[in-house]
C-alpha cells in the first residue's frame, strides 16, 4: 500500500452522530418488511463463529463451523463435475485451445471436451461479451432440445429465458405478475422464502396455502381452493400459484395426479402457474413429472381446457448434481404466454443486460451432457451417480438420527436436499424463548447453533402452521459427526428445559 | 432427440386465440411503462440481421452487423487480458493446478498466475459455492487496498458490496432510496437509460437536469439547483443525485472543482450521491478524481460541513481496459451509510443469494493486477496499454470523421467509450419521421442501420434537450471502414431529404 498516513477518523466514527438522509424509517419500507432467514440473523453469527474458528479461537464449544442451512453443495463436499470444470476453462482461457495434445496428455481432457468449447465459443465469441438478453441462442437452443427429449413435446428456444440463477427469474416473475398492492399469489406453506421476500418487496399478496406434514408434505388443492376463497373474498386479485416440485424445505415429489390438479385449479380459476423445478434430479422415490409435460399431455387429452393455461417452469445449475451455485446460471420457460407479454420480459430482463454468460455456458453443460460412447462419458456418469448416492446415503442417516431423537418427527426422504422436521419443545423451553423474544425454533436453532457450530434455519423462516415448530437441514455436510452434535444437543436441549 | 412424433399445434398457434390472464394491460403498468432503447427494436433489428447474414443471406446492402449500440468490448476486438483469464481458466478447473510445470512450459503460466488461483481458492473454496452475500472476504479486501491506494483515504471492506455488473448494484441502491412514488432522483440528461428504467419500475420520479453540451457535457450545478427546486415545487422529495462520471454517453471527465460543487449540493440539500465510476479508466484527458476521494479531502479541509453526506461509488468490470461485461462483476462502496441502512441493504442482496463468483474474481484481478516485477506484469502492461491506446486512436478517428459530415456536431473525446454527437436533420427527414410515428433521430438511426448496417442508438434513449437530436456510438469496433459506411450514408441521407 502507498499510503497509511492518514489521520481521518474511520468512517464509522465520523458518522455515527451525524443526522443521515436514509434512514430505517424513511427508506423503501417494502425492502424493510421483507424477511431472508436463509441468510439471516443465524446465518451471520455461524459466519463470525466460523471466522473465530480461522483465526485460531479455541474458546467456542465447537472445532468446525457447519452451514447446514443453505443449499451450498461445493462448500461442503461435493467437487464439482469433471466435464463441466474442463469445457469452462477453455472457454475462460481460449489459448490452451492451441495446444490440444498438452491438454489431453498433461490433464486428461477429452476431444468431446474440446470440441465442446470451441461450438460454445463459435456462438458467443466471448464468455466476457455480453450476449443476447435472454441467454446466447446455442444455450437455449439445447435447453430446448433438453426439455423436449426429457417432457416428449416441443419446446421453443424463443420462450426460454436464460437466468443467474433461478432466483433471477423467480423475481422477474413475479415483477412482471404483480401490478399492485391487491394483486396476490399462492404459495406454499412451508416455502423457500424468495417467494415471500420479493412478493414483499413488490408490496403485493402472499396467499400461502398448507401443504400436508402427515401426507408425506403433499400438496391438497382443496386446501388451495379454500385460501383462494378466502382471499378473494378479502378484495385480493389472485393471479397466479406458486408450486416447488420437488419441496423446498419439504423434499416432497408431486405425483401426476397431483400435478392434474393443481393445472386443473388453474384452468379453472385463470391462474398463472410457476412450477419452481430446480430439484427436478434430487428425487429419492418415484420419477420427476414436468408441470410442462402434463400440461402438454392434458392438452392433448381433453381439447379445450386447459388452452389458457399460462405455464412458467424454473431450473437451475445450483442443486442437482451439478451442484453450481456459484456460478448463478438457470433459465425458465414461457408455455401459453401472451407475445406481447413475452416482450416485456425482455425488455425488463434487457435493463440488466444479460444472464453471466459462463453461468450460462454451465446451463447449456448441465442440459447436454456427454452422450454415451462420448470419451468423458463413463467419468461422466460416475461422478454423477457418486453424488447420487451420497445424497442419499447422508438423507436417510440424517433420517435415522432424527427418528431417535425426543419430540422429532421427520417425513421420509423423498427429494430436493432438505429434511424439514417438526420438533415438539418443552413448556418452558417455549417459555425461555418468549422471554428473549423469540419464536421458539428460532431460540431452539440459536442454541443448537451456539453449542454445536451446526447451522439450521427455523421453520418460521419458511412459514408453518400455527402451533407447530420446524427446522430446515441440508443433508450435505459429510460425514456423521455433525449429525451426532445435533442429537447430543438436542437431549441436552430437552433435559434441560424439562 | 427421442421423440418427434408429437402432433400437438405449436404453442404459438394453440394460445393464440385463447383469452390469458396476463395481458398487456394487466400486468405490472410500471415494467411496460419502462423504457430501455439499448436493447430495443434498434438492436433487435441488428441482431436479426447478423442472423440472416450469417444464414448466407445476401439479399442485405451490407455484408457486417457493427454493434456499437452497446459498450461490449470482446463482442467486437478486444482481446481478453492473458492474466485474469489464465487465473480464471484455474480456478474454473482446479485439477490444472496439480501440475503447475506442464502449464508453464506448455501454456506459459506463471508463477504468479498459479499463486493467485491458489490464494482466491483459499478463501472461496470452489467458484461454484455460493459466496458471503456480499461478496467473498478476500476480494472485498482487495478492493479495499484498491481503493486506498487510488483515493489516498481508508476503506473498509464492510462497507463493500460486491454485485453482478454495476447496473445490479444501482438496481439495488435506487430500490433502498425510493420510498414511493413521491420519491425522487436527480438524473443527468443524457443519461444511461438504466436510470431511467429502474425509477420507471419503482414508481419513483426521474428529475432530469441538463448537461451543457456546449461546455464539453460539463455538470452544472445551477442547472442541478434549478431542476431540484422544480421538483421541490411539485411535491416531489428528492433524495439523491446521480452522476455519471466520465460521463455516458457524453464521456465527459469531471474536474475536483465540478466534483466539490456536487458534493457541496448534495451536503447542503442532504442527497445521497450515486457516483458511477465505471469508466473511471477510460480517460483521456485531464485524470480521473473519485467521489469519494474528494469527498474526505473536503471532510479533512472543513470540519464538518461534509460529515454528513451519504455516497455511495460503483465500478465494474465491464468497462475500461477490462472489457469483461459478460462475466457481470462489480462493485459498490458506501460511505456515510447508516448502518442500519446498510444491514437493509445486505438482507436485499441476500434474497438473490451471491453475485456471479467467478465475476467477484474478476473484480479481485482487476483491483490488483500483477505488480512490477512480477512474472505476469510485463505482458499484463503490454496488453493493457495496448488496448488502451487502440480505444483512443479509434475514438478520435470516429471523431474526425463526424466533423467531416454535414449537420454533424461532436465534441472531443475525452472519456469512456462513446461518442454523442449532435445531428441537425433537414425539416424533410423530420417530416418522414413524423410521418411514421417515429422521433427523427430514431428515424436516423433506422435508416443507417438498414443502409449500412451499423447500428447506433437515437439519443431519445438517453434523453436529450428539447428540439436537439443526436445518437451514441461507440468506438469499439475495429479498422474505419464502418466509419466510412457511416460517412457516406449520412451524405446520401442528407441529399434525399434536402
Amino acid at each position: 500500500m502507498t499510503q497509511t498516513t492518514v489521520t481521518l477518523p474511520s468512517r464509522r466514527t465520523l458518522t455515527a452522530s451525524a443526522p443521515r438522509r436514509l434512514n430505517l424509517d424513511n427508506i423503501n419500507p417494502h425492502v424493510k418488511a421483507a424477511k431472508y432467514a436463509v441468510r439471516g440473523e443465524l446465518a451471520v453469527k455461524a459466519e463470525e463463529y466460523r471466522v473465530k474458528l480461522s483465526q485460531g479461537d479455541k474458546s467456542l464449544p465447537f472445532d468446525s463451523v457447519i452451514f447446514a442451512n443453505i443449499g451450498n453443495p461445493q462448500q461442503l463436499d461435493q467437487k464439482p463435475i469433471s466435464f463441466f470444470r474442463q469445457v469452462l476453462s477453455l472457454l475462460e482461457n481460449t489459448t490452451l485451445l492451441e495446444n490440444p495434445e498438452a491438454l489431453r496428455t498433461h490433464f486428461g481432457y477429452q476431444q468431446d471436451v474440446i470440441d465442446r468449447a470451441k461450438a460454445l465459443l463459435a456462438d458467443v465469441q466471448s464468455v466476457g461479451a455480453y450476449s443476447h438478453s435472454q441467454g446466447a441462442p446455442i444455450i437455449r437452443d439445447s435447453v430446448a432440445k433438453f426439455i423436449e427429449e426429457r417432457d416428449g413435446f416441443p419446446a421453443n428456444p424463443q420462450d426460454l429465458y436464460l437466468t443467474a440463477g433461478a432466483s433471477s427469474g423467480v423475481s422477474t416473475l413475479l415483477n412482471i405478475i404483480c401490478d399492485g398492492p391487491s394483486a396476490g399469489v399462492l404459495v406454499p406453506i412451508p416455502q423457500y422464502p424468495l417467494y415471500t421476500a420479493t412478493l414483499s418487496l413488490l408490496n403485493a399478496q402472499c396467499v400461502p396455502y398448507n401443504l400436508e406434514e402427515d401426507k408425506a408434505w403433499g400438496t391438497d388443492v382443496n386446501a388451495i381452493r379454500e385460501s383462494l376463497a378466502k382471499a378473494k373474498a378479502a378484495g385480493t386479485d389472485v393471479r397466479s400459484i406458486v408450486v416447488i416440485n420437488p419441496g423446498n424445505p419439504t423434499g416432497a415429489s408431486l405425483s401426476a395426479e397431483d400435478i392434474k390438479s393443481v393445472l386443473d385449479l388453474a384452468a379453472e380459476e385463470k391462474l398463472v402457474v410457476i412450477a419452481d423445478e430446480v430439484y427436478q434430479t434430487n428425487i429419492f422415490t418415484g420419477e420427476f413429472i414436468s408441470f410442462k409435460k402434463r400440461l402438454r399431455q392434458l392438452q392433448q387429452e381433453v381439447p379445450s381446457k386447459y388452452d389458457n393455461v399460462e405455464l412458467v417452469s424454473l431450473h437451475s445449475v445450483s442443486k442437482g448434481m451439478v451442484g453450481e451455485c456459484g456460478h448463478r446460471g438457470g433459465y425458465f420457460e414461457l408455455a401459453g404466454f401472451d407475445p406481447e407479454v413475452a416482450a416485456q420480459i425482455y425488455k425488463y430482463v434487457s435493463i440488466m443486460l444479460c444472464p453471466p454468460v459462463i453461468g450460462q455456458c454451465l446451463v447449456e453443460l448441465m442440459v447436454n451432457p456427454p452422450k454415451e460412447g462420448s470419451p468423458s462419458h463413463e467419468l461422466y456418469q460416475k461422478e454423477y451417480n457418486g453424488i447420487r448416492d451420497g445424497l442419499r446415503k447422508r438423507a436417510f442417516a440424517l433420517y435415522e438420527a432424527f427418528q431417535r431423537m425426543e419430540g422429532v418427527e421427520c417425513q421420509e426422504p423423498q427429494g430436493a436436499m432438505y429434511l424439514f422436521p417438526t420438533i415438539t419443545l418443552p413448556a418452558k423451553a417455549i417459555e425461555a424463548a418468549k422471554a428473549e423474544n423469540r419464536a421458539a425454533d428460532e431460540f431452539y436453532c440459536l442454541a443448537l447453533l451456539d453449542a454445536t457450530g451446526v447451522c439450521v434455519v427455523p421453520g418460521s423462516g419458511f412459514g408453518q402452521k400455527e402451533n407447530t415448530l420446524h427446522f430446515r437441514t441440508t443433508f450435505l455436510a459429510p460425514g456423521t459427526d455433525w449429525v451426532e452434535r445435533i442429537v447430543k444437543f438436542h437431549s441436552e436441549f430437552m433435559a434441560k428445559y424439562k
